[in-house]
């Protein structure tokens, strides 16, 4: 019954709570933070570096958005390609703290935060992430905490403890 | 003190709780799936029908995160493009219903569930729009709640109630 795709592939059995996944740099030209925002977020202060300067941000700033999508990119990177993974449930608690400005890197960590069986499913591990996206000066710019799915490698285990 | 570029746009005392806002429509094609997925979410179940097929999810699925990409565009094209926006703080309870499938159409609603004054700025309103994203059957797709920063247009305006 096992998955041909994904047998190879790390499984809800093989991840511990506490684990921390270091994630890859990436660095944000003012062409990327202008693509984005056409495609997405056109506001001013995402287009236009002159109107930024005017604005609360204070400078040419990213979506908050593309740092989002540049931390998902990361985590399918560094983790979700070698896992067996189903799919994502949502998240909770996204927070911006400071924007990411032209020429600014983005790194950051995750954190397995929540590991447990589905009790409906119990061929499905319910995982959460917390994502800790700093720049590199080592401040916070964004933290959120993101729920998926991992196959479970053997859904005849009984489920234990704290099983949704 | 008022800003030239945001003046004449709707203003933290012009937003209504309960307002609702109608989101246009956006059809996902299998080439807007592959090409999101490969830059930010590169899974194989957004990217090759064939193991999407496979999958728990049946077929070839846009990134959830796509999902919400598009929702945001929406909500620039019909609302923060004509409000003094001052940037956004983050959101909570993002809930992925359902996938939306290759040729899908994405639309829904966003509601104004809370405003508050910023008693720290007092130029600054704190204002809650609570997205319900659905498909062409009128599905539910994605729910999250969105916190953002809006201009107030007379600062020396007492603060009333429950304010932050």
């Amino acid at each position: 019954m096992s998955n041909p795709i994904t047998k190879d592939r790390r499984h809800f059995e093989d991840l511990r709570v506490g684990e921390v996944i270091q994630l890859g740099e990436r660095k944000l030209s003012k062409d990327d933070i202008i693509s984005f925002a056409k495609e997405f977020d056109p506001l001013p202060f995402h287009l236009d570096e002159e109107v930024a300067k005017k604005s609360l941000l204070g400078g040419l700033a990213s979506s908050g958005w593309q740092t989002a999508g540049f931390s998902l990119r990361m985590l399918v990177d560094e983790f979700l390609s070698k896992v067996a993974g189903m799919g994502g449930l949502g998240f909770d608690n996204l927070k911006w703290k400071r924007p990411l400005m032209k020429n600014d890197t983005l790194t950051g960590t995750i954190t397995v935060s929540s590991l447990r069986r589905s009790q409906s499913n119990p061929e499905m591990g319910i995982v959460v992430l917390d994502f800790d996206m700093r720049n590199q000066k080592d401040q916070q710019v964004m933290t959120l905490s993101l729920t998926n799915l991992v196959e479970v490698r053997d859904p005849s285990a009984p489920i234990k403890g704290d099983a949704a």
